[in-house]
């Protein structure tokens, strides 16, 4: 069932933003902020857009949400770039579904973490990937990232599964350090690169920087690349926080235009006004220090 | 939205058992099967009967399949005793949403564990039960499992729940040592009851063992019910083991005629010709040395 | 450093039981219950001891406690059987210090668990093993007990461990499901044993129920194993409890003698008298139901 | 035995650095290096030093190098500042023991985990500090850092410690989202320090930033506060990384002429090229474009 003889392999490498799932005031998806967030990625010039991943709430998601946040994204971005679809389960079964609803309409990857099961072992991974490579025509992005999965993958087993699985040739590696692995990230974007990484994957609300720092730096021209990601730094780390993150991104898409409404589902972190006041501060030192006057405050 | 103006409280007290999810050599559930296993667990006995909790393999299931399941244990039971049903989710709409499918399928109780995040708090806790508690008219069954949850709850949390949020005063304890809090549990039954547990919630395969037990103790039989409990042990430290526990409880139910197919849906374990050979051992033992000609071997 | 010129290998099956550590009222180590427990289980007819395990509170004693535990240990010994001293270590040169001093003193082989560090992947645990090995003319236990040592050792990284590294082929498991790999164990011993198994460690306070059942299983009568075991196991089962287990194992053996005074060191359980209750009533069906009027109640 | 008779508690507020331990080639502690380094921090105006924390290397010391290392700290500070000692151990006597030697060597506080215990409780946790406030006349610090420990301390269980164990009213939070609560840490400096946290308790090998940070928020001087910490943020997120960053954070006290090798004691990290070329890049860049020429790259 290889995708080979119908279509070729998608492009993955280069800036994939995963997207947030926009909710309303009621907590309901919000298909037209979904949008607004899908065009100003596409605008920020990125090279593929990733949905249902963990930072999209996928996990506060029911199935008939999953569907439409999947549908309106494609629909969306109409062919522009590829899109990845998180499709990760606790069961084969319900992955391999999944994965063949992600194909069907219309993704261009699949994104899947090891299932979540007390005693998984690297054997169980390996077989988990290999049935999903034979029973979808996609492509594979193995994400390892082990606060949401539960199981460490070491290198080791990567690189096992890219050799034994090829259509789960792409990693997303989440795990520090995460410069000793070449991965798709995003805090460690520069020192990534710099170690062999194809490009990032990461819901960044700024991916303008990511997109410009890749571009930079496959043109050979590494100072610049360094100079331009550093003065993000600041803003990623606060961007990134364990537990806040998810609500911090929302809100300056929200101060970017994108999204109506900042909330993230419950159990969720809200944003105090402490919070909201370092963010202040934070913005307006990068619009005005170095040298982003484009960034909203 | 108390529901003690339309119906009395049921009685979760005394000997539920968690029922297994049967899938046939396809790997579907199997309707058939679990009306069988629903009828071996009645006839034995029981107080009640848990649908979709965590050896029911209900992360493996998707939400048809959920519902299949519930509609077919409470059909099956037909009102002869109250039904719980598991409807732990991560994100709390979709806990609140399966919990009103539940109460509308006829539940008489719902199970939920904490929502599985990173850096989840008992303040986070708290507020998904008391959610939960104003969003549904069901008693709230509180699992405390750590392994699957990720979180362990305290016993002072688990006392909070119980006296701020009323309809979540019974609690299914999992977490090891259980005897030093008050359990609905299994391969420490006994000592639970001596520690004041209202009685068992387990899938172990021989219910009939469970029901004698308790009854025994309730009756004032202290050293009766201990002798009966004892001798089941060496098969229930057999059937409750890690990452193995399911797949073994199945292919006792199999033997005993109430189900077609004994498989786990991967990731699973599949039984090995050693644990099949252990477990005819431990079988035969009990039949014959321990005063149990009934059970199959 | 091979130390198969000045002394031959020692055997490392059958029953090696886990000495406890005994302390006095005010919480110092007791030399001369030590003693005596030594010679409870040398009594008991066990092929080997091992000081300063888990289960020895090793943790909670000081390099000076240590050594004196060990010195007595094998003093107390004097050679009938092999001593294994437990010198796991947090860092290699700490590791291999304390290894040497257990050479130095007489010690048949050591027994240690990967070291405690966050991100500790499979290559880091082969060179300490291996680091080991060329600093110490003893044989290595490997110990895989993951919640002590924060990392699970997969059956292919033991079985490499094994390979490459000659002194460090015994393997203590005790990562359930245990009877999955070979182990030395104690409430799966005769499922261990039946997959292959050279024998147990465990610190269970009934050692003459463990060398019987190895007795048996090596003499081929399997049936009359299972029969002893079995009869055991609701004992086991109570005494291994986590978190509880070594409260009742001291408390089994002041009762039985060998310990003047029962108590852990902080932070550790504390019997509470429900739980004096429940092993009063165990350990009196196990004498007069199950054929061991030598039991102490 | 409150030290109140005898001396006024210490001042524990502002930036206090925690030390590395210096080894020399051959693994040794090298004490010339750590008096050197204590010198560097010293001359940037740090107002306390913290010997013997985790990322001092505590865990792969021996008692007889703790005890080298803190004497040789108290005596080369010579009063000039007040030293805080970390004396965690598993168990409570082996903690107070430490506690009362670094009491006794003149250390002006100690810094204390909860020990590490499966199972562990926040009953234990607090009658842990509890005794050690009885036990030893110094004032503590409590460590809140789970990847060590294997215990997270939620906010609750802080408060409790403040409030019934007066002399444990100073924390040291590692576990993010940080600056939710009061903070001695890192890499959110800042916002901890808007969050109302009295001060940094880190190793950052770049003290000189922490000290003028501290001291601009101080002096009300907010945004001046703000532009110096981020400026510094790339490197500090760098120096910090997970698995790696004693590694890191060595070389570059060695580069700054501290420290005579910048080695980490196995097992642990070692740098490789494609490390120390990132590391080369990002301190060209701060000393460069950032406004710190006296940097050494």
């Amino acid at each position: 069932m290889s995708p080979t003889a119908e279509r070729p392999s998608p492009d993955l490498t280069g800036v994939f933003s995963v997207l947030p799932t926009p909710f309303d005031a009621e907590g309901r998806v919000d298909v037209a902020s979904l949008r607004k967030v899908v065009d100003l990625f596409l605008a920020a010039g990125v090279d593929g857009l990733t949905a249902l991943g963990v930072t999209s709430e996928v996990a506060r998601l029911d199935e008939r949400e999953r569907a439409l946040v999947l549908e309106t994204v494609i629909e969306q971005v109409h062919g522009r770039v590829p899109v990845v679809a998180g499709t990760t389960a606790d069961g084969l079964i319900a992955c391999l579904e999944l994965s063949r609803q992600a194909e069907a309409a219309g993704a261009a990857a699949i994104m899947v973490s090891p299932p979540r099961l007390p005693k998984l072992g690297s054997e169980a991974v390996l077989a988990h990937y290999r049935a999903l490579a034979e029973g979808v025509g996609l492509e594979i992005v193995v994400q390892d990232y082990p606060p949401v999965s539960g199981f460490t993958m070491e290198a080791a087993l990567l690189a096992r599964i890219a050799r034994e699985v090829p259509p789960a040739r792409t990693i997303k590696l989440e795990d520090p350090p995460t410069p000793f692995k070449v991965e798709l990230g995003g805090v460690f974007l520069l020192e990534e690169l710099m170690a062999g990484a194809a490009g990032a994957m990461t819901g960044f609300a700024y991916p303008e920087m990511l997109v410009a720092v890749v571009s930079e730096f496959r043109a050979g021209r590494l100072a610049r690349a360094a100079d331009l990601f550093y003065r993000y730094v600041p803003l990623m780390r606060f961007e990134f926080q364990e537990g806040l993150g998810m609500a911090i991104r929302k809100e300056v898409l929200r101060r970017r235009g994108a999204l109506a409404h900042a909330g993230v589902r419950a159990p969720g972190a809200v944003l105090d006004a402490g919070t909201q006041a370092a963010l202040d501060l934070l913005l307006a030192w990068v619009k005005e220090k170095q040298g982003a006057p484009w960034i909203c405050v």
